[in-house]
């Protein structure tokens, strides 16, 4: 094994720190590496957070960590932010309240970007919470900005998915949550103390007697007001019931299956030199040919 | 040349709407057909349009729409909402507000929803928006529901993207805006009868000062009340004005690099059989073996 997968498995902070680092930038060694601490992992609880904006998702986070922190636990936190697709991660940083936890080893938070195309950051995201898992986190909260298809998909990386709701929002973000619906594990109502609270209970209720999910499992509904801590233990406790049933391994394994298809596609696609697409497409905008034509052909010359 | 290609060069509608639905659901015959059609597009100006979700994008759409049908211009419009990873298109089918043009043949509509895994829906649009610039049409709308990475991704692809934005939002909207400001080749202050608009507008013009484009374009900011048809005619202009530079083609050239190397992976992947990862993420979940050991594996014995 490794020194830094050693110091890794150790628990050390600094040198988490420095293979996070290996496995965002996928550096040569981070394959190595996950695979050397893979076998440590499936210990730690992963819990995905998504949410419509201004739901209060980064302060659920806090406090979620402050009761596992005072229960002993330790937490990972991977805060994850692809509305940007070029600026990299300032906005996130910002957003990030959890400075009363800036001194505390225990608690240990990565922040993480898009890198271009679509794609990377599941990849990162699922990577990452390997490192994680395998330096011995107890619970590892994957944070998602907004509620774009690609952070319901890394959500849904989680063990357990924790939709969160807020009473009093318009129609359309009603129009958007139709889309994370299907996803949540675990119903918060955050800011529950606000008029309206009933009525969004009501319903999601509603929507639940509508859905039918193959597992059979009914998605409790918690109501928090995460900036004062309440209904935090409610919320942790109804992700373990959730993680109890089982029902997170048989989804691990459709992930699973779905992350090995993207990785294969990454490999397979680096054998092809960049120069080659950009030929092509300039080929294609001056309609000397056309892309159904180029790939026919490139798959017939590397059958 | 195919019969049904035929018949979408002559502009007939609903073998438009056969087209669509071949490549939509991908049938062995779609590539055949784009190959086809390929050869007589270039011709239509393809806008994206994206913004905050509640910013009046459909709005937006319906009065562009209006007017270029008073112009004398046929328009397609792909609709497009990856929000919902499950339950397919209702939503966005309720939020289309152009039932005026429901009987006007100059007018055609494709309303998609994702497919599964990311990427999908911007393969399938940009074949879509091939169809519709082949079957004549002058001008095609690209339409997103939010702003998540893959929604800024597909009103990238057309040739001139159109970002709304809209007065009196609250700061997550902002966060959530910092996003999509750098692919936006238009800016459109939507409700600008609102208070806010002036301020709006400073943000905007401060924020376009700080940025450097390659292209050396500055985004144009038109102010419209979409929901009167005011400044219509002044953002048509504004996109114009964008295509005529010719900044569109280098655009072009770097989407179809992409595009290309996306429609590569989806081909390579599709050789391997979906049992294989059944089988390897059992193994993964029951850490019998790992992802990284696995992929080698495979590469190796594939190479």
């Amino acid at each position: 094994m490794s020194e830094l997968a050693q110091q890794v498995r150790s628990g050390d902070v600094r040198a988490l720190a420095r293979a996070a680092t290996v496995v965002e930038n996928r550096q040569a060694e981070a394959d190595e590496l996950l695979k050397e601490l893979f076998p440590y992992t499936g210990r730690a609880l992963v819990l995905g957070i998504t949410g419509s904006p201004g739901a209060g998702k980064s302060t659920l986070a806090a406090a979620i960590t402050r009761q596992l922190r005072s229960d002993g636990k330790t937490v990972g936190v991977i805060a994850v932010d692809p509305t940007s697709p070029y600026s990299g991660g300032a906005i996130l940083g910002d957003r990030i309240r959890m400075q009363d936890h800036h001194a505390d080893p225990g608690v240990f938070i990565r922040s993480m970007a898009t890198r271009g195309w679509m794609g990377g950051l599941a990849r990162t995201t699922t990577d990452m919470a390997v490192l994680f898992d395998a330096a011995g986190r107890d619970v590892v909260l994957v944070e998602t900005v907004g509620v774009g298809q690609d952070e319901v998909e890394i959500a849904r990386l989680a063990d357990v998915t924790i939709v969160l709701l807020v009473p009093g929002m318009g129609d359309d973000v009603q129009a958007i949550k139709a889309g994370i619906m299907e996803i949540a594990d675990v119903f918060v109502i955050n800011k529950s103390d606000l008029p309206g609270a009933d009525k969004l209970e009501r319903e999601v209720k509603a929507s639940l007697s509508l859905a039918h999910r193959p597992d059979n499992w009914t998605p409790p509904i918690v109501r928090t007001i995460a900036s004062d801590g309440q209904g935090i233990e409610g919320t942790l406790a109804a992700a373990r019931l959730f993680y109890q049933t089982g029902n997170s391994r048989s989804r691990a394994r459709e992930i699973w299956a779905l992350r090995l298809r993207e990785m294969l596609r990454d490999r397979l696609i680096e054998r092809f030199p960049k120069e080659q697409f950009d030929r092509a497409a300039a080929d294609i905008v001056a309609r000397k040919s056309d892309p159904y034509s180029i790939i026919q052909d490139w798959l017939g010359s590397h059958a």
